[in-house]
């Protein structure tokens, strides 16, 4: 993500990151215990941070850095992270072990219980009543989303319309959630909507693409769970062997069928059309370049 | 539980436990989807809803009755159980199929965390800051709680300090917090969270000697999961059985050297001094003897 390596090279970000990880490292050790040590680690396996640099670069240059916001929305991020995990039976995130596999599943669960209560003390702390009501909305989406991923494993014929909206659900409204909680203005909440949607479809292309040692996932792990994302939904319309293996059948050679069927190409475009209308809802903003910037750097990223 | 039946008969904690009910059919399904059906499920299963009787008892009799405060205790402790039962495998609860037997790991992951969601979106909707502030720090208690009797497992030299502080974090804080949000009123909180410790160990006796038919729960799930209750600590002290079980050993006949160690006694005895001390704390509340009843009726309870 060179676009976002720019931007973080600016003076300003690179003191709200720094605050902001400190911030952070605080906020997830305070109680102690266990669930205290599983945050730390999921917080040292690192991650881009875009969630709070969204928070920042909406923010009215003007005003302080809003640091709780960004704190609520990463904490709550790494909570699903950690939840996800446990759930996929995923032993590995970023490179390192997970926190179920490590610490096992009871503590995983905890320590995601701790993370997502965490997001709102943090916000309560600041007697913040609008942004809880904004972080609340969006992690009731995501659990829908995540809830909807489920119901539409293995069905091969969910529409683009309905993975879209597992889309907006999943990534989509903690993007939202958190310019709006950075601008105060919904105004832009379109620009976060469309965004996320358009760095869910990337992340959905990656795993059909990517290098296991660069985006530090194994690939091919949404085929493995048949999970219908857009490059598989797409594929699976035109060849049968996808199809098959969406409802649950062999899995060889199927990522390179999808690759020729065409429809990581049709993916990537739809994914440049959300990010345009990102851009679009972007009108007058004083850090518009930067958000601009961002919205090409999702679509773009090798991890 | 007699008494609590008593309180029940009266009127108008009747009137408030309807509109709770209702309230709370209204909060989990209104953002439709497969969570807001496993919500829906969780709630007609049914349960003491005892968390917002507090809610309602330590209010100021003549104030409105804090509905969306009982709503938000309640969503908390239910996605507790639908989390819990996810963890330990449980495949019933109350005489159902539990959510992840029914719905699957990934929903009743995804149902848990939308009714966690959905608590703190209650109380945001109110604009009620102090509430959200103490619902938060309740969450994280519970996280903690939890994570500490995963890592309290299959140890018999638990000392009685630490169950209390696990029993504390897992189940007192969450009366606390009912017990705050009802009174406003911070002398309230020590009387919750003595109440909480002396219905915990209670629950840890009857997990020990109650009828399944009765409690609705299977019993003996503690010492099949070397979860340390106080009353198998206790006899673990003077039994090597019970100890050996602990530790993974084998379980047969165990129950029977733990009601005959005199432990059930003596753990009894100690929920008597939480009640009693819970009692200590109410000194001229206006529902004085509503609530003194109830500490009573947690510990005489059958289920």
């Amino acid at each position: 993500m060179t676009a976002v390596a720019e931007i973080l090279a600016a003076g300003d970000v690179g003191a709200y990151l720094e605050t902001l990880e400190s911030t952070l490292a605080q906020s997830v050790a305070r109680d102690g215990g266990v669930v205290a040590d599983v945050g730390s680690d999921v917080l040292a396996a690192g991650g881009k941070r875009l969630r709070p640099l969204l928070v920042y670069l909406t923010a009215p240059p003007e005003s302080a850095p809003p640091v709780a916001a960004g704190v609520a929305v990463e904490l709550v991020h790494m909570a699903s992270l950690v939840h996800d995990d446990l759930i996929d039976g995923a032993a590995f995130r970023r490179g390192r072990a997970s926190a179920w596999s490590r610490y096992g599943p009871e503590v995983a669960r905890a320590a995601g219980d701790y993370l997502f209560a965490r997001a709102f003390a943090e916000l309560a702390e600041q007697g913040d009543i609008h942004g809880l009501a904004v972080l609340a909305d969006a992690c009731l989406c995501l659990a829908r989303g995540e809830a909807l991923q489920r119901t539409q494993a293995h069905d091969p014929d969910v529409t683009v319309q309905a993975y879209l909206e597992r889309c907006a659900l999943k990534t989509g409204k903690l993007f939202e959630a958190a310019c709006v909680l950075g601008s105060r203005d919904a105004r832009l909440a379109g620009y976060g909507l469309s965004l996320g949607i358009a760095f869910q479809i990337a992340d959905d292309i990656l795993d059909c693409t990517g290098d296991a040692l660069e985006t530090g996932k194994v690939s091919g792990t949404d085929l493995r769970e048949g999970t219908p994302t857009l490059p598989l939904l797409l594929a699976a319309r035109q060849d049968a062997a996808v199809r098959a293996a969406l409802l649950g059948g062999p899995l060889d050679g199927v990522l390179i069928s999808v690759a020729r069927s065409g429809a990581l190409e049709r993916s990537r475009r739809l994914a440049d059309r959300y990010a345009q209308r990102a851009r679009d809802a972007l009108d007058g903003h004083p850090r518009r370049d930067d958000l601009a910037a961002l919205t090409y750097a999702v679509v773009d990223r090798q991890r």
